[in-house]
């Protein structure tokens, strides 16, 4: 990992004023799902949501894509993609969360990717267990950490790196966790991380590394910008923090009625009202109740059917809508009894914001 | 047209400052081509720009769907996809714009959606001509205007409309103007129109209604919000303006190097780089040159072969990059003589900013 401190061209503070253009830079590549959307149960292609830290490769020849897997392992592998979809398949339907969505609504605000709350989407990926890669290849006894290294590099802070996590030997070998070439029964948009991608459901979607090039195992810990420096949850910043993991219970709802384009207020017509959302939580964690909130008085939403182990759930609640401003708001429960704070909590980096979803509209 | 002057929460005024949380909101739905994706020809899924003024509607059924062909014409029409699908079908490459693309670069800056300037994207659309419909229908000769309503809904400055614009009847009638069901031989997506939508090659993307259902034969000019108040070039506040039509001249390129992910500041390693880009012009004006623009020093770039009428054309330069700081530019014109400014002209809603691509790099 390389520091190149002449490389390190805006440092940030904290802020809670008006957004930097930076901010709006990002907010320009990266894209959140459409709110409105969340009336599909499978996202459609281009609206999942997006978030991609350095620039998306240009692969024209897939066929001379290569995954690597070297380090502590007894048969160290290069792997084509052919080599790869021989290998037994599986799909999943998943729920991708950005560890940093809502981070626009955390006062004050790390100047970053300014998500508001839209940053999710669900697919069904297919590809094969990672598990049927690495025991080909044979993890020495001694691996402590797998590491992932994709084809997108850049600096952060002067950290000039490809993008790379890791993951814990027992993780990686976990039955769900994916080598992904195919989502939504289309080969994998490049944006999304074609020609191939780990999927790693359940957590934060910063675990599911795309373009993925390079397996290794190790025998020390894993020490990548985006592993130990990046995603930490920190409060202060002597902080040592604590790894940004498995996504915390959520959910959000369609906005009723119509928006005024600019502030995406929003206008209802008095009357019946149904409301959809859908709510989510990680570690296969099923949700078991989702709430509905009119002006701070909460009532049970339904529930759809439950949903694949990894996938949002969703809910519907009728609103007999009266005339005048109400708060709507939608707060998620999942079987572990977690569930959603009502504001944010602060943190350093703007991860994890699980806030309840609050809409302000006007009923005519 | 309905003006709710209850419900305008932020009126606007230009700002130089930094950006407002509305401006924030807006481009966190509306997302940019990622410059990099310039290298395909064919923009992938999901990378076009998207610029939705409302809600995408949401349309489960669209074997349900009609077309309504109504006012001056001699036979009304209610027309299914199916029917739609029935027409001599033509596929077009088309590349669009949108006319904001670029605001943010305005100073002083009206806000909106605060483009940079990569909101445009290359498709293949496929449907009928629009004048198959229209001649079915039968336009009166007293018709001055044709519009053509969308299903997406909201207020813009307190005024409540369905998203609608208006083509006069030569342009309507022209050969090359769509009635599109499907983009890049897959049907639709939802945020791009499905199931029906219109595509007006040249002009800026605001012609080409998305989620068409209604049009109508006018016997005088059209006065829709989007048509008459949205999308004109003004330069003062008392400016009667002109309205927004044909596509201007345009370049952009790839940046080249890896960027820093908090700033896009780009880092290029020393020797030969081949920079790629991409340029186009409204009205399919072919492109003649483009130049490429070192440190204010101006060559010509490598054209492609010619591209298809209305899509941009691709070209390149090889760049000796030497150590230090630099300023990269490109500057495309076309057949008609048209080039691009150094710098943006004002303009009140920020459109038609077609100054040339700037980049700053270091080299190493």
């Amino acid at each position: 990992m390389q520091h190149n401190p002449f490389f390190d061209p805006a440092p940030r503070q904290h802020t809670d004023g008006l957004f930097a253009r930076e901010e709006v830079y990002l907010a320009n590549r990266n894209h959140g799902a459409l709110l409105e959307m969340l009336r599909h149960e499978v996202t459609p292609a281009g609206l999942h949501y997006l978030l991609n830290h350095f620039d998306v490769p240009y692969v024209p020849d897939a066929e001379a894509w290569r995954l690597h897997v070297g380090g502590r392992v007894s048969t160290p592998l290069s792997l084509s993609l052919e080599d790869i979809r021989a290998l037994p398949p599986k799909t999943l339907r998943v729920t991708l969360e950005c560890a940093g969505s809502g981070r626009a609504n955390i006062v004050p605000r790390w100047p970053s990717m300014p998500w508001l709350n839209t940053a999710v989407g669900t697919s069904e990926w297919t590809g094969t267990p990672l598990s049927n890669v690495i025991e080909r290849a044979g993890l020495a006894a001694d691996v402590v950490d797998v590491s992932f290294t994709g084809a997108d590099r850049g600096f952060d802070k002067g950290h000039e790196h490809e993008y790379g996590r890791s993951l814990t030997p027992d993780v990686a070998m976990h039955n769900d966790v994916l080598l992904v070439y195919a989502m939504n029964g289309q080969p994998l948009l490049p944006q999304h991380g074609f020609p191939l991608r780990l999927i790693v459901p359940g957590w934060y979607g910063m675990a599911s590394v795309k373009w993925l090039h390079r397996i290794e195992a190790l025998t020390m810990p894993y020490d990548g910008y985006e592993q130990v420096q990046s995603y930490i949850y920190k409060t202060g910043a002597a902080d040592r923090g604590v790894p940004v993991t498995q996504m915390r219970v959520k959910s959000l709802m369609v906005p009723p009625g119509v928006p005024d384009w600019f502030t995406g207020a929003r206008l209802v017509e008095a009357g019946q009202v149904t409301v959809y959302g859908r709510a989510w939580s990680g570690n296969g964690a099923p949700i078991t109740k989702v709430e509905f909130g009119i002006d701070g008085a909460w009532s049970n939403a339904e529930l759809d059917p439950p949903a694949a182990k990894y996938a949002w759930r969703g809910w519907r609640f009728d609103w007999d809508a009266s005339r005048g401003e109400h708060e709507l708001a939608c707060r998620a429960t999942d079987d572990n009894g977690q569930t959603q704070p009502l504001t944010p909590a602060f943190d350093r980096g703007g991860f994890g914001n699980n806030a309840v979803h609050k809409v302000q509209v006007t009923v005519r």
